[in-house]
């Protein structure tokens, strides 16, 4: 961490916390005292001439000062949060020196493009992650958030690289990074029967039960688990869950390993496994809106305990932001949670058909390392769209991880479109497509009324009611006729009726 | 620009402006009236928990306050500073999908390849120019800054592959880019004789002056306005400008096309082309240090005349530092200034190594592209490597593109290094050998006599001093005697005594 962000830090707390990424900012990086030593009493008094953006400010503490923790930190600077651009390059002029002119070149054309693409992408990565921009999280340290920044942009590439190619060539372009890749996938028998207790089965009646209880219900626990840090909400994480089931009806056409038992569907994977690791994070995430967040430099804690506890605490966040998501405060807000959770969906199916298409075993590195990438951007990505959202002006920037993100899961999306069409055209059972448009109508008719015609009749009772005041007011002096308006309108409104209050 | 970069900015002016690259941003981005209206003096006032960090800032100012212009700036925010990340990725969604799924793939895999690259890097633009990090400069536009900070990118990996490849493969990757290249050139005959008025030529004597005036002389001296530009420093421009005369007369035995006459060299050359640069160069900087820098949004303006005169200081600077190189006031300082030189004339000599060994005719339009390229980026990597020199910690970054430019100039001299051995070992003269020996015996005894033994005399002849005061100062009473001092050793220090002067 540098100094510069550290001022922004800083100013982050004296404008009051306004929606801005910076508020997860460490100042770690500096040991300027106007950042340490609660900078929020040097800095507070807004003098006369801020009137407007302390209302500003207020506004948007209202919304964010109940959702976010108290930091705590002594700005304790070690050596680990220097900037160390001059070493980073001088180390990379010594490799490129050993390895390009003190090795001898191999003859090999093939192995040298590769070598060549290799080092590319790790002159990128040492590029990137000393100097790119950082991002809302700070802990175990900004450089491994720029390192994963760095990866999702190489990632971007290859896809749209691969997106450039014919089918044939795009699944051969595989072999080049495992020989063994290329190659179509053999048939899967996804038959059997659904039944819990199998009379057929005399060795073992419950056999069907074994047979699903592999690595993927632990794969799922935590997946789920790690699903509800990212998006912090009982609701939203539900709501994916169920619907990628339904999602899974609806495509076990297209895909065979889509089909699985009833009991699969909504005991196994809703109920146990989801549903257990949805449990346990939100009990995570209460534990982590609670937790106190009191950073002190580990030369300044006295007991070697104390100083074991610090050095783990490095592992979890710099502080907390409460995601409240609110999609039925306003219409911009709403048509947000449609998208995430549709880009969430997406980005679940991807995982089937990507593999399905560019012909990867599903047990392969590259299926794991996906997903290990997108545990490590998706968080970042749901923070920076949080942020986003929460913006009343339309001033600020998408995040860029969200944005890579966003990028990545329509890239992947483009790739399966492509490479599969018919798989993906075949035709939707009768059944499974009325089912979706009932819900499709459901939710527009519910924004319709809700952003809609609620609004209207709610101004119009609002309208009627302030008339029938003034008339009733007349006699009584002028004064405080806005405070005794407590209508439906004003309850919409609520934040911005008692700001005014505040400010006065 | 977006607001909590001008967030950094009002801060950056609350601080006393820290030598911190935030101070040429512009608030442009951002409506917030807590920015505009002069936050000066809205948040002035340090509260005395600040103390030392009160003290830290005026010293930044002593070395800054006078080499920095001021600004006024109205805040005024156009459509063209807002963030646009949404809308980019919109717009390459429909891009992707028009170009993939609705276009045919062609059948022609080296096509394919090609043209997947092409839209690689054209899609690490749209992320890059939308949300890479600013950079110190916002005129025109901080996207303008952040296309060339991509265009690096994109080309150190190129130069990275490169690099890779065998001598034989990498000439021929040229192909690639232009079907043209990838042949040996001609060698060039240089002959002829130095005489400015050649009597054995009957039809015009001159020939030979008349013969140098080609494109070249308005080339080196745009060269050398815009190098000016960059220095920002007439001594250093002048040495640059001797040194590469002198390294083309040590190296016109390795490449042929630095033999020149003497009159080319050093009227030519030196007084004419690059001495009329760097006067117009210079004459430009104290126009731009002395200017107003007053941003008044384009629909504040009243008259027409005005608007115009607007529009077209938009392509000027947002304000001005003038550079105080200062290369004699510490070790640090000295050595810097000697690697920025060293640097210099290296990315300056390869330009004319690199087109040799990878066989590109001078008049190639990437020979052009490059130069275009660099002038680009210099200005930018110039004032971030003079702002890392002028942090007093060292805690700060090494700018970005500072980086990047140190990169790539490193990367161009390994692959001259590995392309061609032979040319680069070629024995050189022994007068040659003896001139630089010399002039690096000089610069290392200067340095060491001004850094080191000279400091030692001021020392000591500042304790001798101190001692002698001290005897003859004690029959008077103790008080301010730290005032009465002004010894050489205080004189070196002078910054750090007002200082404390300053404080009390």
């Amino acid at each position: 961490m540098t100094k510069p962000d550290s001022k922004r830090s800083s100013v982050a707390l004296v404008t009051g916390k306004p929606a801005n990424a910076a508020e997860e900012q460490v100042n770690n990086g500096s040991s300027d005292p106007s950042v340490s030593g609660s900078p929020h009493h040097a800095l507070t008094p807004p003098t006369p001439t801020k009137h407007k953006s302390a209302k500003q400010v207020s506004r948007d503490n209202l919304s964010r000062r109940n959702t976010e923790s108290e930091v705590f930190d002594d700005g304790t600077n070690t050596f680990f949060w220097r900037a160390h651009t001059v070493t980073v390059l001088f180390i990379l002029t010594c490799v490129l020196v050993y390895v390009t002119l003190l090795e001898e070149t191999p003859q090999d054309t093939t192995y040298n493009t590769k070598r060549g693409i290799v080092a590319s992408i790790l002159v990128f990565l040492c590029f990137g992650v000393t100097q790119a921009k950082d991002g809302p999280f700070t802990r175990p340290h900004p450089a491994y958030w720029r390192f994963w920044l760095c990866v999702s942009v190489v990632y971007e590439l290859f896809l749209i690289f691969v997106l450039f190619q014919t089918v044939r060539d795009g699944r051969q372009f595989m072999k080049y990074i495992d020989p063994k890749l290329g190659v179509a996938l053999p048939e899967r028998d996804y038959g059997g029967n659904c039944l819990i207790y199998d009379p057929g089965n005399t060795t073992d009646p419950w056999h069907n039960i074994w047979d699903k209880m592999d690595g993927f219900v632990p794969a799922h626990f935590l997946g789920w688990y790690i699903k509800t840090l990212v998006i912090r909400d009982w609701w939203m994480c539900m709501i994916i869950s169920v619907m990628f089931e339904f999602l899974e009806y609806s495509l076990e056409h297209q895909l065979p390993n889509f089909s699985e038992c009833w009991w699969d569907h909504w005991i196994m994977d809703v109920l146990v496994c989801n549903g257990l690791g949805i449990y346990a994070g939100m009990k995570t995430l209460g534990w982590l809106s609670m937790k106190p967040y009191q950073w002190q430099g580990l030369w300044n804690i006295p007991t070697y305990k104390g100083k074991i506890k610090r050095m783990a605490f490095q592992f979890t966040p710099y502080s907390w932001v409460k995601f409240e998501w609110k999609p039925a405060s306003n219409l911009r807000r709403w048509l947000a949670v449609l998208g995430i959770i549709f880009m969430f969906l997406l980005a679940e199916l991807n995982t089937f058909y990507l593999k399905f298409v560019l012909w990867m075993p599903p047990e392969h590195y590259l299926v794991l390392l996906r997903l290990v990438f997108f545990v490590n951007v998706g968080g970042v990505a749901m923070r920076e769209i949080y942020d986003f959202m929460d913006d009343p002006k339309f001033y600020r920037k998408l995040g860029q991880q969200a944005w890579l993100v966003a990028a990545i899961t329509v890239t992947e999306f483009l790739i399966v479109v492509k490479y599969d069409p018919r798989t993906i055209m075949l035709p939707i059972p009768f059944f499974v497509t009325q089912c979706w448009f009932l819900g499709i109508v459901l939710i527009l008719s519910w924004t319709l009324w809700r952003f809609f015609i609620r609004d209207i009749t709610l101004r119009y009772k609002d309208a009627r009611r302030r008339k029938q005041e003034v008339t009733g007011d007349c006699g009584r002096p002028h004064g405080n006729g806005g405070t005794a308006t407590p209508s439906g309108r004003s309850k919409l409104n609520g934040i911005s009726e008692s700001l005014r209050h505040r400010k006065s």
